[in-house]
């Protein structure tokens, strides 16, 4: 009887889109928690966090959430690299929903996770209180948020052309007819190349560059007590970088296909 | 005669229970002397060292440490990792005691020779006081000491959680049906793991995540001069990282194993 | 109809010296956009940049810039490098207008691009003012400055020996008959190698090593508004990062096939 | 005519001991650069250099010379290294003195190149003084000088004990018959390690750890200018890096195959 019960939860698990469904969840989990706690470190550990450390953990977060997940799903752990592969046709539309789920789902619990783990060092920054904006916010630990001499509109176009630099630059790592990784490779490069975005191109936006990045830890702090405010800091800024990733994606990723893909020959050079 | 000794030596270095003792030895003392010798350069170095610089000294210790012993033992140099392993069947429990010992004289002998080749640093720094707290305490090169906003049971939860990751990334990187690291790169990969966890995830309890780097070299502080308050120190916080990353690695090796791995079908998908 | 202009398109693409074109023209976008983007955040970003963080930008963009045109044209994105590559014998001569004018397109558009995306921060900084010199300058952002202990003629012998050490170990990393980078890995081991050129020889040039970095960007800053200071500055500067690298490239080149490559055997030693 | 001497040139160059004494010359020329040239960095360059861009300097500069060297000669540039190949029976001890005078050659000539380079940089930071010690001393970008709280003798244990390591895992990384790194990446895993011992165990001695590293280019700056007291100087330091590392290297070659080489059955495991 446990037997059959066994068998028919891996039966379960070894339909196609459940697989695919818990990959992404828990890679895009794994990917949180190194960001997310990078991030915090930043914040809050004084001498033990820098933007470099942010850059590694996304970095080397990504790459270890492609080593869960690279085999399964594929690894997008961001809904716009989803996003541009259906619009591409390189994945049906159906599983776009599937997905992207997994992908809240995963990054909302690393949310929790973190401020589960980080309590007490939150608590000890800013005395107790949870702040959105000022020297003691702690809201950006988890979603970005604009600097004061950015405007918003600015900001959806750096939110843009990062987005598009990231897919751009996935198709050329990973493009066989080309010169990619070495395979077994990708997980690293993938994470060198997110490192490289936060050090060359983050300081405008928090380069969230990802909705599944962005909106569910920003959903987690608006139901943890930060408030309503994240939502409607820096002119409702939460909104960009939901949007503006799906269309950076998939205009970077036209790019790379349209300039360099397309003109190779279909059997290699 | 010299001849048949030498033939009964070697004889006995290639039963397998002594050459996997002797590799998880000297593979923990390679990890060790790379990791406690990047927190004395944190606490002692000034300019020298940094929190980062600790995070890339157990990394790339870890690396170090597999290429010595990778092909012999499987190169755990971490009780938690081995008892993983045996609880899920992978490893024969008979081994558990042979592996651990093996680590813990590493361990324990890699916290000699560092405080016999910082011994002039240390004594310069606290002016010739051996402290186990305080602005000049030098304990905490050895084994770790929780922060002061800390309490016991959020330490364990931390260690119990940074060591899952640890535990699942690694079940990932080395996932022949998945997505793992290229062979032969496993040691690098791994060692980039245990880098961003410091990274992401350190600062809460300065991730022991591993009885093995923890206990050995804070008894070796206990019978070298700072005294009993080694184990006193934080509400009794020694215990902590030798029970809870048993806990934390089974836990993290079981969400992989039932989400992804669990999922895939014999024959690869 | 429209079928057959999306084949005559194609049909463009596929020409070689298309293809090259716009593979040295992406790969130097790609590489400058990371290189120019971090030297803001060193310029703009406080506690967000550092010099390490630009040798980063510029050495994995370098890793980046291969992944995107190396199996189409070789991804020079370096006049220098094709400088050599001709004048060696390896190259078409007639190739060399095609690669150069796609590298100096590439970066003049980065540069645009990088004007753009951080022009709210290069506003903030100084006050709306685009200055070539003193604490609150600009255009080092986009070009090489001398430091002013430095003087014409020791920047022009540094640039020769800086970029010398690149082509040698170009050549070295790629070498099949010595000790290679394995296949597929070449372009991380570049970017190694251009991120520790600034580690280790950035700092009395600020290692332009390569016309097509240093002088679009620099015309750029000239018609953006900083005006013609940006060529007579440090004494005429501007031409010696154009006409130092061609020699020192060529020079690099030869010692390293006159001293290894000609010892060995034709079937490899 | 012209075309025979060049034939003769090239028979000359085909010679193994020519092309070994040139391959570890230039290696060990390109090593030293790097190291050399990340030292004035951090001692010239403020903002511009720092620790750990010494680590990586030297770490990535050995990256470098064994991508240069490694099939011609094994890229050693290290006369402990030789020393122990030729003790261990690795290799002819008439090739020892080739390899070591090579390796100095190459060694003094990087120290006058990065005079001749940083030469602006030194007169600006000591007002025209070439000073060996106190806080404007530059000798130090040269060669190795010991911490005033270290006394010769901890200067020698820990010179053997840090070249021991060195060797020890150089072993392992190399290892066919345990867990070696993969075909093509030693290069990276060897400079890594080199980059983790200056991390971990690099501030008692400044880690010459390398005969060829500190006596060629301290004796270049005793003839350029610095004077004696560069021999003086810390009781006669200076021949402590040129004899603790020969048996550092070979102890710690002994470790590895005594422990774990030797315990492997021949056909492997």
């Amino acid at each position: 009887m446990a037997g059959s019960v066994l068998e028919n939860i891996q039966s379960v698990l070894q339909k196609t889109w459940v697989r695919e469904f818990l990959a992404e969840f828990l890679s895009t989990y794994v990917l949180m928690v190194f960001g997310l706690g990078s991030v915090a470190h930043m914040v809050l550990g004084e001498r033990l966090g820098s933007y470099l450390g942010v850059n590694l953990g996304f970095g080397f977060g990504v790459t270890m959430g492609i080593h869960v997940a690279g085999g399964i799903s594929g690894a997008h752990m961001n809904a716009a690299v989803t996003f541009t592969n259906c619009a591409l046709g390189r994945m049906a539309w159906k599983k776009f929903p599937i997905y992207v789920l997994g992908q809240f789902l995963g990054s909302f619990l690393a949310a929790a996770t973190t401020y589960l783990i980080f309590y007490g060092a939150i608590n000890h920054y800013a005395g107790g209180e949870l702040l959105v904006t000022g020297p003691k916010s702690t809201a950006n630990i988890f979603a970005t948020y604009l600097p004061e001499h950015m405007t918003l509109w600015r900001g959806f176009v750096d939110e843009v052309f990062v987005t598009g630099m990231l897919q751009l630059c996935i198709f050329a790592i990973t493009d066989k007819l080309n010169s990619p990784a070495l395979q077994g490779t990708e997980p690293l490069m993938i994470g060198i190349l997110v490192c490289v975005l936060g050090v060359s191109l983050g300081m405008n936006t928090g380069y969230a560059i990802n909705p599944s990045r962005d909106l569910p830890p920003r959903f987690f702090t608006f139901i943890a007590g930060w408030g309503k405010k994240v939502f409607s800091a820096g002119n409702n800024w939460w909104w960009v970088p939901v949007v503006a990733p799906l269309l950076g994606a998939y205009l970077g990723g036209i790019v790379y296909l349209g300039l360099i893909h397309a003109g190779i020959p279909p059997q290699g050079s």
